[in-house]
């Protein structure tokens, strides 16, 4: 997509991935669709390694989704393998897809000396076309593994991302330094249901898997499952956390062990800023819209409000339109299906109260207002006035390069 | 909205509707907002009619809305007005807007000789702006109610619609001929959840509040809310049926007896053409979908799966872009929350199967779907394989000018 503007939120360089003791990976133009990019990526973790990982909850998931999710119950002596390709994503192309995803596991199984059932594989691009598995094994031969590679990971991932996504943080755990290297690809097709397109975390911690997917399941919520760019939950989300076990720390053997605080923190913030960045290219995207939710009755009550609200055309129309249409924000409060009294409802946008009692608030300049929409980042703050519960979601606008992505490119 | 294109689904000419026997109605130019056009609709029945309603589902309602919702309730031996505004909703507007209220019905009260607590009110237009009922007021006094002029009601309650929606039908009641009426408004907002917009149908017919209830209420589905626009309910839909009893028919004691077989087909023609021609005229529209689902566990279940075909972003920009792109139909039906399986399920685009048995049809070509999708009506079928559930909802495509209505103008 060469002729695609790139986000105004792009970060300004990629960040720093440093080489993660016990992993070795490889990029290749293996040209399942686009020319002159690449669009294969191959990660290998040593014996040993543990990988947890969270799945898309669509109800037509892709072949190499079904693959993975198996693969991640299977334990193996050998090497620990990741195979993603971008250009299809295989998906809904029946025994053709089956068998491509079986022929991939199996070449790579050969060259890399690997169990082929315990391979993790993901596919992402256009629905509805089978992956030609022999241009994925005919590369794989080819392909010399190196600690370093990780940004060329991320640009070998990407489909209608603007550029490349990464993430790194270190965290103690007892007085061993550890590492979190993360890469993500993802723009539309964006409202995650338990991951997001395509996110993969390794660290060299040596933790098990069932620890791994315990802090996995604690920290998809308030980072890939809040973010949404246009309701459309992917049938390819894939979200790995991956441990090689080579840092000598102390024995863990519980997610909540309190010598893994420090670790949760990073990987929170490796998964946040991941997400973040996905949201942040969004497709067509001209705002950035952080939406604050408080005094539901449940957190799962604001985070479904919120999300009423970061999923309204009309909203997301009002920001592209620089106009502070609070009456929309209502709306879609109002039609979330969760407890919600007008009278008792306050709205912010940034340090604004537009509404609150069931009125416009006395205070409130329309002038205040147009001000602040001009801003690159909008906040939009909502109290229920009910209970407790809290959430926050994160989107973007919805503006004509959306419309010009989506309606003019099959992606 | 002078500017704005008329929808090309705009009938070619409103429809004739008749006066009915028991009703005399009037429209002026209040200025409540537009200039140079009617913003105010009377209409009175006569005493002794009976009013039926259905109202939004959204938590956050307009002050009209809790009003009428009362008013329904009142017996009156005195005529029964509704009184309709274009220009604002008077939704969330506070004490304000619950003053506006009640100083219209009192006001109306007065000049027509009704009961204030049985009166109908309706507003529609921006959502957080006050009534100022003073301008409907002042004008009541002026107006004379005639027989005649359904057209130019249909014009009054315009907002962001681009022509006015009216429908006619004629049922036999035994062997007595009733006529029923139908107008409404509606372009954008418009996730109809019990109601759409603003919707009357009125009827010289016999019937008691309680049969016209039960009968709105089994019409209501498979009309106004099978319609979906972009996904946002709006604060103010308003569907009344309202029955002037003029007509000599039998007596009339439940609403499933026979003799009233003919009017229930009517009173749904009505409902369905009114419903119809809202979707027809959603903004920014250039494409009419049809999207009938079958095979599902349940009709819920495929009214569910449906709508989240008809409100998928990427579907309706790839229907704006002329892309047969089944691979997002699938994503749709599968992000539902509704049972499914990728491989029962099969997909058409008119009389092309696109997708069956988990991957795409052997019989398929691309150019007969990239012929079809030219077309300016397009039919979706998805059966599920699963169960006898079946229902059929209707959408737009979306566009540009989606975007240039709602991100341009604070409607």
């Amino acid at each position: 997509m060469s002729d695609m503007k790139i986000s105004p939120f792009a970060p300004e360089y990629f960040p720093t991935l440093p080489p993660l003791a016990g992993f070795t990976m490889a990029t290749a133009e293996a040209g399942v669709k686009y020319k002159g990019r690449t669009d294969l990526w191959v990660l290998q973790g040593q014996p040993g390694t543990q990988v947890a990982g969270v799945f898309t909850q669509n109800m037509c998931p892709g072949a190499p989704i079904d693959w993975s999710r198996k693969a991640l119950r299977i334990a193996t002596d050998g090497p620990r393998l990741v195979i993603v390709n971008s250009g299809t994503a295989n998906v809904f192309a029946g025994q053709a897809g089956r068998d491509a995803v079986l022929e991939t596991a199996e070449g790579a199984a050969t060259v890399f000396e690997a169990e082929a059932t315990s391979i993790q594989l993901a596919s992402t691009g256009v629905i509805g076309v089978a992956l030609d598995a022999s241009k994925l094994v005919d590369q794989f031969s080819k392909m010399t593994l190196h600690a370093d590679g990780w940004e060329a990971a991320a640009r070998a991932i990407m489909t209608t991302d603007t550029h490349p996504k990464g993430a790194s943080a270190t965290a103690k755990i007892g007085g061993t330094t550890v590492t979190l290297n993360g890469i993500a690809k993802g723009s539309g097709m964006i409202a995650p249901d338990m991951a997001t397109m395509l996110a993969y975390v390794a660290t060299d911690a040596n933790l098990s898997q069932a620890v791994l997917q315990d802090l996995l399941n604690a920290q998809v919520g308030p980072t890939f499952n809040s973010i949404t760019v246009d309701s459309d939950t992917s049938t390819s989300d894939t979200l790995l956390l991956l441990a090689s076990g080579a840092a000598a720390h102390q024995n863990i053997s519980h997610a909540d062990d309190p010598a893994l605080a420090d670790f949760r923190r990073a990987l929170h913030d490796v998964l946040f800023d991941l997400s973040q960045q996905i949201v942040k290219d969004g497709e067509g995207i001209s705002k950035f819209v952080t939406i604050k939710v408080s005094g539901a009755i449940s957190d799962a009550s604001a985070h479904r409000i919120g999300m009423s609200v970061a999923n309204s055309p009309l909203v997301k129309t009002a920001i592209a339109g620089e106009d502070a249409n609070w009456g929309r924000i209502v709306m879609a409060v109002g039609k979330a299906g969760e407890p919600a009294e007008r009278d008792k409802l306050s709205i912010w946008i940034g340090p604004h109260v537009l509404a609150e009692g069931g009125q416009p608030a006395a205070s409130y300049k329309e002038t205040d207002g147009a001000a602040y929409m001009k801003q690159d980042e909008i906040v939009i703050r909502l109290d229920l006035g009910l209970g407790e519960g809290g959430a926050v979601v994160y989107t973007c606008d919805l503006t004509h390069s959306y419309i010009d992505i989506n309606a003019d490119y099959r992606s």
